[in-house]
């Protein structure tokens, strides 16, 4: 997943409509409820009613109002219609939106911490994310990191494991990664680089043509509910598994700290149960869809899956694990958040092994007795 | 899973109790809000604040009381204190108490299509399962069928994939299920007799002497976070994986359908989204515990982990597929409930199988790299 493409079809931010808000009638009290009525704005980093990602924000925004009888609305703008998508957290920041939905990863400049209340990869998967947040101590780090920059963080959407990426070139071994021109953001561009590989920084709008004139091999996106709207069936030859980059994301929902702390509890407890609501319901869209478009992709398109081979996996293994401790290191805050990810993870890893996992590979074995 | 334990340490449910039902001053109505105010009752088939299953429907209670500004109150009675734990589908269909939590494969000698929406053996896990009643057409199908017991249904949590059980004889092939004595309820049981096991029908409150004494050989329960407050690391030896029986369940709150009917929209949607943020909560409690609890079995009590071999696993999944065959054939509505299922489950398998499932090997075959 990335923010550019969300962004590179948007122009940037207007201050116009910045500065002009909510229209009066909209600011105002109004008198259907008891007490203050709120008018609130949500910025975000995707495009508006984008598939899934996009589509968490307006359910959220239904839920508030109808459980708060109207009073507290909530209009989403989507990237680039208030303020551009990357200033999504600056803008929530300051207050000049009260609320933000995105995924922390992506404010990776602003503290080395964010991207574990994301994904990181070889990290925790969806159903593990959740359980760390709410019961192994992630809420309370990243409601202190996140007060640092004067905004409160709630969990509001999970995507699922992703897909490794299309590739045009088949990878049988470690050695085929060598100079491969790989589209990858983030930490896994970073660790895509330490095995060999060229992660080449490109805007999602140009992805496309870069993958179908070949300047480039391979390109990481989503899953196959995005992915097969975005149209990589049509310039890529092979669709490489498992997701070893994105376990798992958690999107986000944050709200100015202030403002926050402003609301009455009755406010605030409706919130965090939209959130939560989206969040699971978020999931189940991209469970369901995911499943559907794999077999669209497979069927109808004749997509061509491969697994990434073991030396390569074992290779990405070792290299995360060096990108994930040069991001944190030097900084206690970091090491901290990483410190109790990682306990987490450790448990959770020897558990699923013999639950979940375990569970998956009997079905799959016996799926055509 | 049973609801036998549950039940065994409490009296009958009292008639006094449910006559008397709430006191005049919580009945009235309360000023604090505009419109009607409710106080509704919730009868459930676990013992009050039972770990995980019991802890749902305080959380929920606690939920719609914040977030309806205390519009709506509700009393949770714990089994046996209103009504015995069995007899919680009968109370609210028939309005004695208005909602109700517990799990719908409880009620399978009501209907034949119940099973599935809790769990089924070789059948969705917790992720699947909520897609398919969100976004796969189950949640209709589960509301035709309640309605025609005058009842609504919502998911309310999810406790993950169970064990296997407990054995104190080790299964290392097919043969050695002859004959054994093995304490597993509902459709379980009956694929257990089908491969050549006895399953024994024993209240929870007896199993425990029951394995001491060796009148059983196993018994299954839940999973480590239920296991290990029930204290089977005392009586058996080994502890079997994967939850073939029930890989995912979904817990169920039921409200009486003219009363649900009867509410506000505003109510309506806070019950709603209230239920799915516990759905997500229980969740996250049984995957932190879960993995803590299977740490403290395997570490302080030396529990011996074993994995049912595979000629044992594919004659129970041959079996299973008889046994729900067998359950609803000659039911037309709930031969349409498991072809909708069916149909899910073999989309979203073969997504996981290169999602969730292949990114838990990597992860698990890297672990100590």
């Amino acid at each position: 997943m990335d923010r550019r493409k969300f962004v590179s079809t948007l122009g940037l931010g207007s201050a116009a409509a910045l500065a002009a808000g909510c229209s009066p009638q909209d600011c105002g009290p109004a008198g259907e409820t008891d007490g203050q009525t709120y008018r609130w704005r949500m910025v975000t980093t995707w495009p508006k009613n984008y598939p899934g990602v996009g589509t968490g924000p307006e359910r959220f925004a239904r839920l508030v109002e109808a459980m708060s009888g109207g009073q507290m609305r909530i209009r989403v703008y989507g990237a680039g219609d208030l303020v551009p998508a990357f200033e999504t957290f600056d803008a929530v920041s300051q207050g000049s939106a009260e609320m933000g939905h995105g995924a922390s990863y992506y404010w990776r400049g602003k503290h080395p911490a964010t991207p574990f209340f994301t994904a990181v990869p070889f990290g925790l998967n969806a159903q593990e994310m959740n359980a760390w947040i709410s019961r192994g101590g992630g809420q309370k780090l990243w409601d202190d990191l996140y007060a640092g920059f004067n905004l409160k963080p709630f969990r509001a959407g999970c995507t699922g494991t992703q897909m490794a990426g299309w590739y045009n070139k088949e990878i049988n071994s470690l050695a085929d990664l060598r100079g491969l021109r790989i589209r990858i953001p983030g930490l896994g561009g970073e660790v895509m680089r330490k095995v060999g590989a060229t992660p080449v920084q490109l805007p999602g709008g140009e992805v496309y043509t870069a993958m179908q004139t070949g300047a480039i091999d391979a390109a990481e996106w989503v899953g196959p509910y995005n992915d097969i709207t975005f149209g990589f069936q049509r310039i890529a030859r092979y669709y490489y598994y498992p997701g070893w980059q994105e376990p798992g994301p958690l999107l986000e929902l944050i709200i100015n700290l202030e403002k926050w702390q402003s609301l009455p509890p009755r406010l605030q407890t409706i919130i965090e149960a939209a959130a939560l609501a989206v969040n699971q319901e978020v999931y189940d869209e991209y469970t369901e869809r995911n499943a559907a478009a794999l077999e669209e992709l497979l069927d109808k398109h004749k997509v061509q899956l491969r697994r990434l081979p073991d030396d390569v996996i074992d290779a990405l293994k070792v290299a995360s694990d060096e990108v994930l401790e040069a991001l944190v290191a030097g900084n206690a805050q970091a090491e901290a958040v990483y410190e109790s990810y990682r306990a987490f993870e450790k448990r959770a890893a020897a558990y699923h092994a013999i639950a979940e996992e375990a569970y998956y590979q009997i079905r799959t074995r016996t799926r055509d007795l």
